[in-house]
């Protein structure tokens, strides 16, 4: 592994380009070695050593002279907790993973603009996870002044005590019916929804193991830890490294397979219907997030589960075929979020009756803390009633995203790793060349595209991140283009060309990539749903409120 | 202690009045013992042993028959999920620990009224934690609306990535004001604030030791727990057992001292002063959750920290004085909630530059999560803002709550848990009987007051915990203690005199206990407030966005 790493550094295209501006550590080198399919690549074709992978994100001379020495104090001398936290900042910064947030004011009369500190400056933002800009929806935002002119803004108390209320039962009913799910549940978050779910399961099911896809997101992470059960990580997507975890556990030990639909900070898809298979085979249950598929794939915008029977579910709407379990039906918990492509804020999980009351029952971070403002869960359940009404949004989602990559990728030959979904995660490979580039697009070309850096991602991975909405049209992405062209070409940072021999060009997006989308998929409209789509569903399910 | 438990049983007020109907476990008593101050002293009284004790909770048969024998599963079986979380549902249910969700939807411009399943059938709220009604204040939703319509519903990211923005900004910044702190961070949820900021810096400071207080609320034991390092726990409120833990750690080791200033269930206040100095005596940090006193005591609403400099606070505005440092500054960490007297969702925490710096660099539940809405954020601060101006509103909270303590324990001989707050935990003692007093409040009588059972309070303590709000009249009030005098008679409830020669009375409200607002402070009004509470002191902080 050593040696793979150490060669890596030595014809790594970022490298060759920007040897003088780029410090790479053969920690960063372990850690892409782990997590990036790109780096694992690149890394692999390498035999020679490079004494650059000694350099390791060295601290700069003055930057070291900041940090104190950390010599034990003294028994009599009390714990210097500023000192220590600054110091702790102070490498934060040397190593350019310190984060600056900017003053982004997206405004709802004229998406996708945001305008920042000055009313007036504004610049069009391509990094919203408000994915079909619902959030600026007239329907949802209507919906939101009718909650609150009616029940004001807060809920006033946890769900328990003077929180409950019809908002959350008519959301929650939304939720479960589109996904063919028998409940849901909604959290503050989805942050919250995956931590404290997988908290409170793992602590309560006897001997519960976890098997986790390695690339799954921080929320994940956290509540596996925090449950202290056994886990397992298998490789990205890796099907035969999960078989042979699920292997190694007796069939009678309780485990779940955890993992996403859509990665969002590379974009790659999950082989849902493959893991569900192993789960049945080695008596798993299974927990899939959707928080970056949702609104986006399925007739109806449940997520790619839904995606994976696109035929079936087209055909039956939203009822529930009792001769036939789609693989979304077979998934035991589904997570999501009502933060992104729904507009609003807040998570949720969608399982049977028996699993929802359960988490209803048990998790700490759903039971002890205030219910979200009834506004919010109403706007939200508006913008769900919408997606799954309107394919025709997810489908221009789609057509802007097919768009821009063919035109980074062909005319401008620009890096992206290649993925099968909405994401374009544009390859910049360094934290400060990430932040140049993000802040050059901001100032020149009034572009708002955040770089992504650690912790977010490995080091050494750092990308821009694009996100098309319906809401960007093509002349919207025509100066994309050309701003990120510019950027590329002043900062000098490596082409899709530069790659050729270094990396294996497979991994990288070509234009023409095979999509979740299929041609024939693109040219649907909202005639060709079922009627029971548009039809009334309210009512309030029994594991939202007990039974 | 086997001995104590099983005496206070015999002659306990609520065996004695209800024999047929309670159900008392040793185990009920041994966590009483340990967690609640009446059932100390309760339970402390007694030597005779009680066969009752035995009873312990037994499950009813039919629910035993409903359990499913857990044999382990032959290793060629697969683990019953479904069956195993039935089983604990159905333990749930024969404690009588399930809870069931009341449908309760507060009517903006009708409070304290809220409607249940039909929108004619009106009942009064008496429970809810928008502790000053604010959540429906009209300049607070009018901030709310004005938002959405110009930036929409959603932020659309977290704060990292295309959702931070102004309204993060201005709150925080009010936030940092109101507590004199240098800086302040929004969350999700205070349950999240106090979670993620706890299990980080245990995390990180080396060898950090929590010190904390019995009664201190889940989401501080859990980020406690989450946090994985070691946790000394005082008794409630109790300075010696406090020193003596102290005493015990090198004085040059992290460590913090994390406690409430009003702990919700029974009301108590915590001796923060001494706290403090406790803490500057053994060097360690403090962490206060202020979450139940915000908007409620101190001069501008700050909480109970600013309430004990009352004078220099009322005397200075929101102005620190260079010459002295208030406890409120000596704080190292103060959390607290948007979602009670703020009205509306979120929790922050706010402390030095560096502190929130540092936690808005390293805490995940900080940084992987999506912003709250810019409207919630809006509307937060602008009840932020009201509160800080409007003494009347914290004056006529208490003088509703002193009108019905007065009342209760005076002329209905009702045992509330005495306090000096604003929370009259009316005592019940036992999980059936406290939901039938909720169930017979809210048919009967058309009010609605939730059951308070385990987990919120421990098992054998329930209660029903009555909220007054400046939004309730004294007419309502009369409504209250009539309906809550009519259910102890009907359910044959243990009134106060039951308790003579059984527990301490001066553990129970007199009616005329001590409170934190003095006869001398009620007579304030908005005109004593120094000008520059009354100033507009908006800017952007460093440690909200980097620096």
């Amino acid at each position: 592994m050593d040696t793979i790493v150490k060669a890596g550094v030595k014809q790594c295209p970022f490298i060759i380009k920007n040897s003088s501006k780029l410090v790479q550590s053969k920690q960063v080198f372990t850690d892409n070695y782990v997590k990036c399919p790109v780096f694992k690549q690149v890394t692999r074709n390498f035999t020679t050593s490079c004494p650059r992978s000694q350099a390791a994100y060295s601290l700069k001379t003055e930057e070291k002279a900041k940090i104190q020495t950390h010599e034990k104090p003294q028994e009599s001398q009390v714990f210097e907790y500023t000192n220590f936290m600054e110091d702790e900042l102070v490498r934060k910064r040397a190593d350019n993973s310190y984060r600056y947030f900017n003053n982004i004011n997206r405004i709802a009369k004229d998406f996708p603009m945001a305008h920042q500190d000055n009313s007036n400056e504004k610049v069009t933002v391509w990094c919203t996870n408000d994915y079909l800009s619902l959030s600026k929806h007239p329907n949802v935002i209507k919906r939101a002044h009718e909650v609150i002119d009616m029940y004001g803004v807060g809920a006033g108390g946890t769900r328990n005590i003077a929180g409950h209320n019809q908002h959350c039962m008519y959301l929650e009913n939304e939720i479960a019916k589109l996904h063919k799910q028998e409940g849901a549940l909604v959290f503050s978050s989805c942050f919250v929804a995956n931590d404290t779910v997988l908290a409170t399961l793992g602590k309560k099911f006897p001997n519960m193991v976890y098997i986790s896809d390695e690339l799954n997101h921080a929320s994940m992470i956290t509540g596996i830890k925090n449950s202290r059960c056994v886990k397992k990580i298998f490789k990205h997507n890796d099907m035969e490294d999960l078989e042979n975890i699920l292997k190694t556990l007796p069939k009678n030990q309780p485990k779940m397979i955890i993992f996403e639909s859509v990665y969002s900070m590379c974009g790659s898809v999950s082989p849902i219907r493959e893991i569900v298979t192993l789960a049945k085979k080695y008596g798993a249950l299974t927990f899939l997030d959707e928080v970056h598929a949702m609104g986006l794939y399925g007739p109806h915008g449940a997520g790619v589960a839904e995606h994976l029977d696109f035929e079936h579910h087209l055909k039956m709407g939203l009822k529930r075929d009792p001769e036939y379990k789609t693989v979304m039906e077979e998934i035991d918990l589904i997570t999501g979020t009502l933060g992104k492509s729904f507009g609003a804020v807040g998570g949720y999980a969608a399982g049977s009756k028996i699993m929802i009351d359960y988490i209803r029952s048990f998790a700490p971070g759903f039971i002890f803390t205030t219910t979200l403002p009834p506004s919010v869960m109403a706007a939200a359940e508006e913008a769900i009633n919408l997606t799954k009404k309107n394919i025709s949004l997810r489908i221009q989602q789609q057509k802007v995203t097919n768009y821009l990559k063919l035109k980074l990728a062909k005319e401008r030959d620009i890096p992206m790793l290649k993925n099968a979904s909405h994401i374009l995660p544009v390859f910049i490979g360094d934290a400060l060349l990430a932040k140049k580039a993000s802040d050059m697009l901001l100032k020149k070309h009034k572009i708002y595209c955040q770089a992504i850096n650690y912790p977010t991602v490995a080091k050494g991975t750092e990308r821009l991140r694009v996100t098309p909405t319906p809401g960007h049209t093509f002349e919207h992405c025509d100066v994309l283009v050309e701003a990120i062209d510019d950027v590329f070409t002043h900062l000098n940072i490596p082409r899709l060309a530069d790659y050729k021999g270094v990396a294996d060009l497979a991994l990288f997006e070509s234009g023409h990539g095979d999509r979740l989308w299929t041609e024939e998929m693109l040219k649907l409209t909202n005639n060709d749903l079922q009627d029971n789509v548009f039809a009334d569903q309210r009512e309030f399910l029994d594991s939202s409120k007990g039974y």
